[in-house]
């Protein structure tokens, strides 16, 4: 998507390991209107798919997966991250390896709001590891529910996550995927 | 806001301890069509006023947020929760007491991204003892940008955070106030 890689090149900011700020129009600051484009590029690539619910991953997946969702006419859920120790039995949860912070968190979801008929789209603003995508899969696959497949804002193509993912035979649409960056150089996109 | 109330009627859950979950479609599972009309809603109420941004609140706020900026189209900026003791000199700061988890958190926002030109609306999920209302209003105080308003969607009417903001001089909107509630009685609206 050119608009978000052309954005990325100018208001992104590359810091010294593999960090890429993106906070002045995606993790932060909110760029609404940018959101818009990204959401219908989304539904251009998962056209024709049935999608009953978009799932995200707080904090800054929800404002893309909340304008995205303008698009496939779906509700969104989030998963909540959480480091507390009891979790009731009423949620599924999964295992997150946290790539910027080095934490082990659980996120969870309400067994409620996933179901054995909703196929799902997951949604979110970076893929680097993977982690946090592969936590989402399992809550989706806990529940029994179909992952339709995961639109990706930035995904980080030098990192495994996106190879993880497409190995699992999940349709994952990246739109912009870098292929590498340094301070020195810049961002280079696949 | 009637379909507001009467949503909150049909799918809110009270619990003990003046609890109201509305998990199922305002803080856990988003319907991104009743956000539409909020954000409508939200227009509505300020309209004529000048704004820049809207300020929220990471997590359920942001989802309002981003629905509601649509209708203003200006960009969000959400304040981010953090416990780290060592926070930057390039960010605003303020303190804030969780009603919810009885903790004091700190909230940041990164001075780039509210300016003494800024014309800020507040919109969040919650209004019960005012103090994340607050924090953000001493956020853009610091900023030297200008209080336009709070949007909310549901008040407890009966928590002192509505009177603190509307003392101040701050209008203050709410589409759904609480008059009283409990697990017996259900919600009684204002």
């Amino acid at each position: 998507m050119e608009l978000l890689k052309n954005r990325i090149i100018k208001d992104g900011k590359i810091k010294e390991g593999n960090v890429l700020k993106v906070d002045a129009f995606l993790n932060h600051q909110l760029d609404i209107e940018l959101f818009e484009k990204i959401g219908e590029e989304f539904k251009r690539r998962f056209e024709g798919k049935e999608v009953t619910k978009i799932l995200t991953i707080e904090a800054s997946g929800i404002a893309i997966a909340c304008i995205a969702a303008r698009y496939f006419k779906v509700p969104v859920v989030f998963a909540k991250k959480t480091q507390t120790k009891n979790i009731a039995g009423d949620v599924y949860t999964s295992k997150v390896e946290s790539f910027t912070h080095g934490k082990v968190y659980d996120i969870i979801v309400s067994k409620e709001f996933l179901n054995v008929d909703d196929k799902v789209l997951i949604i979110d603003d970076f893929l680097a590891n993977g982690k946090a995508l592969l936590g989402l899969v399992d809550l989706i696959t806990a529940a029994g529910a179909e992952v339709i497949g995961a639109g990706i804002v930035i995904e980080k193509g030098f990192q495994e996550g996106g190879k993880t993912i497409r190995d699992k035979g999940i349709k994952l649409e990246s739109l912009a995927i870098i292929k590498e960056m340094s301070v020195e150089g810049g961002v280079i996109f696949s």
